[in-house]
C-alpha cells in the first residue's frame, strides 16, 4: 500500500490533507479532494467509502420516529448534512442512559466526525453525563438539541419555549379565555419543565388560579385523556405539548359532547405536516427546525481542525405561533364580540 | 490482549462462541453472552460496544423521512430489531446508485450483521445491481422490501399491490363509480409499475376506457395537481399512490369547486398516522408494515451461522382496505340509492 507521503507528493498537497481526504474528514475543498482521490487510486491505494465521495460521517440520535417532530429533526439535519457533502447515520430509541451510551459508542466506532443528539438524556433532570463526556474526550464535537446541562462542554441549541408559551397564552387571552389547561408529557424532561415554569409564571396573576395542568404522555391517547381531564376541571382552552397530543385532544373534547373551537379551543406544538389537515386545522407552534438544524450542522462540521475542540456554546431560537381553526373566542370573552 | 481460546476455556464455551459474542453477532443466548463478556472483562479484554449489550448491528436504508410511510418502515424495523436485542443504524436519501453504494459500504465498514433496504434502487427498472452484490459477496444478508429483481440473490418482501389495487377498484365499482383516475409517482419504480399494470388489467373491460392515469410525484403538490387533472378528465374517483398525495388531492378537488366525497371520492395508500384525521378521513390501503418488518428482521438476523448465507427468497404480504369518509357513492351509480 502506498504511503501517504508518496500520494501527497504526487498530488502536490500536504500529508495531513491526504490523511483528511482518505478518512473522509471535512476542511478540504472539493477540487483538492477529487485530485487526491484520483492520485491515490492511480497509485493503487484502496479508497474507502469515507473518502470516495461520501464525505464526513455524522451520527444523529433522535428519541423515536413515532412523533413526527423527531422525524422532522432527523430529516432536516440529514438534509443539511447532505447539502454539505456529509453522510448521516441515524439511531433512535435510547430509552436508557446505558443504551444511549451504546449508541454513542457505535457512532464513534463507525468513525463519525461529530454527533448531534435531539432531546436525548441531556433533556432529563439529573441524568448522568459521563457517556457524553466520553464523546467530547474523544475529540468528537457534540451538539445537543432541546435540553441544556450546566456542567457539560457541548454546543446547545434549543427552541425558545418561554417565547412559545407566552405567545400561546397571549393569543388565548386575547380571545377571552380565562381558564386555560396545559397538557404535557413527562415532567422530568427539560421542555416540559420549561413549559410548566413559564405557564405558571404567566398565569400567576390570572383569576381563577392556579390554572390546571395535566401530566400525561406525548401521545394521541395522552392528549385524549388530558383534554377530558382539563375540560372537566373547567378549562375552555387546552394547550398541548405536541400536535399528536392535540389531535388526541380534539377527539377528547368531542367525547365530552363539546365542539372545537366553538366550546373549547385546542393548541398544538410542533406544526407537523398534517397539523393543517386536521378537522379543524390546528393552531400550533412551529419550532424553527430548519434554522436550528442548519446551525447544528454548521457547529458539528466546524470550519477545520482548529475549531473542532469541544467548547460550550448555547443558542436559543424563537418559534412561531401559527393560528388556524382550532382556537376561537372563549365563552365569556369580550373578544367573542369581535368575531 | 487475551486470546479468544483462553477466554473460551475460562468461560467453558467454544472459541467460535467467544468470537460471536465479542463481535456482537446473533445466535448466542443471553446468559452465555453475559458470561462470556464477564470472563473477557475479568481477563482484561477490551469489550467493545458491539459486544457490551448493544447486540448485533443492522443497517436500514429508507428513501426519506418526508413520506411518513418510510418513517413507519424505519420505525417498525427498528422496533423489531430492538425487541430481538439488536441495534439499528438508519440511513436515507440514496437518490443515486452511487450514493446508495456509499451507504451500503458505510454499513459494512460499521460492521453490520445484515442490511435491510426499503424501496431502494432495487425498486427501479434496469438499475445496476453490482453494489448489492458487493454486500452479498461479503456474506452479509440483504433484505429488500417493496421491489423485486430477477437476477440478484437476496430476500424480497413486498406488499401485494395487485391485491390492493383490485380491492380499491372493487370498492369504487360497488359505489357505482365508472370513471376512476389513478395518481402515481415516477413510472419507472416497481410499486408504480405494479399499480399501473393491475389498474389497466382490471379496468380493461370498463366503459368508458381507458381510465385516466396521472404520473406526477408522491407529494402533496403532486396529488393536488393530479386531482385537478383527473377531475378535468372526467374522473369521479381518484386513487392515489400515497396518503400524502391523497391529502393534496382533497385540496385539489376543492380547488375545482367540488366536494369530497359527495362529488368526488378520494382513496389514499399507506394508512399513515394522520390518515384518520383529515377532513374527511381518508379511505386508504394499510400496508402490512408490522408483519413485513417482523419477517424482514427474522430474515436479516437469521437463526445462526448456517442459515446466514444469502439465498433468494420472496414473500408477498396482503394489505388491507380501510374504508373511511373520503369515498361515497358515485354520481350515477345505482349504489347511491342504497346510501
Amino acid at each position: 500500500m502506498k504511503r501517504l507521503i508518496d500520494i501527497a507528493e504526487a498530488a502536490g498537497v500536504s500529508e495531513a490533507t491526504v490523511s483528511r481526504v482518505l478518512n473522509g474528514r471535512a476542511g478540504v475543498n472539493e477540487d483538492t479532494r477529487r485530485s487526491v482521490i484520483d492520485v491515490a487510486r492511480r497509485m493503487g491505494r484502496d479508497v474507502g467509502p469515507a473518502a470516495a465521495g461520501g464525505g464526513p460521517l455524522v451520527g444523529v440520535l433522535v428519541p423515536d420516529l413515532d412523533n413526527q417532530v423527531f422525524t422532522a429533526w432527523a430529516e432536516r439535519i440529514e438534509a443539511e448534512l447532505f447539502e454539505r457533502g456529509a453522510s448521516t447515520l441515524v439511531a433512535l430509541r435510547a430509552r436508557t442512559v446505558e443504551r444511549e451510551r451504546e449508541i454513542l459508542q457505535r457512532f464513534l466506532h463507525c468513525g463519525v466526525e461529530a454527533i448531534i443528539v435531539v432531546s436525548g438524556h441531556h433533556a432529563q433532570e439529573r441524568a448522568p453525563m459521563d457517556h457524553y463526556r466520553e464523546v467530547t474526550a474523544a475529540g468528537v464535537p457534540l451538539v445537543l438539541i432541546n435540553g441544556v446541562q450546566e456542567d457539560l462542554d457541548a454546543a446547545y441549541l434549543s427552541t425558545d419555549d418561554e417565547h412559545a408559551v407566552r405567545a400561546v397564552l397571549t393569543h388565548l387571552q386575547d380571545l377571552g379565555h380565562q381558564r386555560v389547561g396545559l397538557a404535557v408529557g413527562d415532567e422530568h424532561t427539560w421542555p416540559v419543565r420549561e413549559k410548566v415554569r413559564v405557564f405558571e409564571a404567566v398565569t400567576r396573576d390570572w383569576s381563577p388560579r392556579p390554572q390546571p395542568i395535566a401530566f400525561t404522555d406525548f401521545s394521541y391517547a395522552g392528549g385524549y385523556e388530558a383534554a377530558r381531564d382539563l375540560v372537566q376541571r373547567g378549562a375552555t382552552a387546552i394547550v398541548c405539548g405536541s400536535d399528536v397530543m392535540a389531535a388526541g385532544a380534539l377527539e377528547g373534547v368531542r367525547s365530552e359532547g363539546l365542539r372545537v373551537p366553538q366550546d373549547i379551543s385546542v393548541v398544538g406544538y410542533d406544526d407537523v405536516f398534517w397539523a393543517a389537515l386536521t378537522d379543524p386545522p390546528l393552531t400550533t407552534v412551529r419550532q424553527a427546525v430548519g434554522s436550528i438544524a442548519r446551525a447544528a450542522v454548521r457547529t458539528a462540521l466546524g470550519g477545520g481542525e482548529d475549531s473542532r475542540r469541544p467548547a460550550r456554546t448555547e443558542v436559543v431560537v424563537r418559534p412561531q405561533l401559527i393560528v388556524r381553526g382550532s382556537t376561537a373566542a372563549g365563552p365569556d370573552g369580550a373578544a367573542s364580540m369581535e368575531r
